[in-house]
């Protein structure tokens, strides 16, 4: 049982957050799943709703899997030194680590993807690759797996690189089944990236 | 500005729910998105995370969209006469009354749907059928339109058939506008449903 640790924020994005989250909680003898945030509560995302933190980034990193979405909220949280510092040591005790859209945004700004290979969301590509000068940002790619990091395009890329995460960890059929229970139609060519010349960047 | 009450209840489906509300929050100027429960706060999921209700049945219904998902907690809430009296009211006065997965059993079981045509989860399609007798199920199909009833086919469906909603209300264009700011691959295809096969009911 791995125990995933998902980073919220105010102004996160609902699906960067869920749709993988979907994907690990079908598997629900394998992972289970934390929302973890600066405070404990309510944490309004980008598109309105709230989701509920059941752990504080206070309580120490303590997860297999660090999972960081993207957002609007992104924005301001490269900008937060105590949520970087909290990602970075998150990240260092990891298994895993993982992200969708502009949360790899926030991996860069703490430091921890320096030398690494790793992509985002492709309409926000150019201010995220300024918050990382030492990653090597891939310009078109569904998601990028180097090592313990698999960072993904946009939003809905998140789930795609969710089912690649759980091929890695248990093999591709059980992803296949876990994409047959959700009834979703997984692209599983990671470097399939359609959206990259739709957003000018291929 | 169109108002979305969107049902939850303990053991919803997380991504029946977040992902149609991702596609409605992307229009941010045509949808609001309101969370509704049986009573406010925290509603914990099927898969472990808790979103927290905005707004109970309690206040009445005032939506133009009554929006309905699935998940395990809906075995419990077809036996919830309170709930379906409020989705019975949320339903009759809204413009468009959607459902995802076996959201559309409470549909159901509430009354609205029948003679009408539905879908639901291809992996729980006879629970759901028994639940409506009344209702022309149909055992393929991605997403259903019948009048102001939208009802989807298991989990990941609900985006698909959140995209054909928006294309309903503002056009297709605007439909692939947000799947591409989504990185999403629409099935915009409606009767396209490879799962119905893969679960044998076709």
């Amino acid at each position: 049982m791995r125990r995933i640790g998902a980073l919220i924020f105010p102004g996160f994005e609902l699906l960067d957050v869920f749709g993988p989250l979907e994907m690990f909680g079908l598997l629900d003898d394998a992972y289970s799943l934390t929302l973890v945030a600066e405070t404990a509560g309510p944490v309004r995302s980008g598109q309105g709703p709230s989701a509920c933190a059941d752990a504080t980034i206070g309580d120490g990193p303590a997860y297999d899997i660090l999972f960081v979405p993207g957002g609007a909220g992104t924005r301001r949280e490269v900008g937060n030194t105590r949520l970087l510092d909290w990602i970075a040591g998150a990240s260092e005790c990891s298994e895993f680590c993982l992200s969708v859209c502009t949360g790899s945004a926030l991996l860069a700004k703490a430091g921890v993807l320096d030398g690494r290979r790793a992509t985002t969301n492709k309409m926000a590509f150019a201010w995220v690759a300024d918050q990382g000068p030492k990653v090597h940002w891939v310009r078109q790619a569904r998601w990028v797996e180097d090592g313990k990091f698999i960072t993904s395009s946009g939003v809905s890329a998140g789930m795609d690189m969710a089912l690649g995460a759980i091929a890695v960890m248990h093999g591709p059929e059980t992803a296949e089944k876990v994409a047959g229970w959700a009834e979703y139609s997984w692209q599983k060519d990671r470097d399939l990236d359609s959206f990259a010349k739709m957003h000018g960047l291929a």
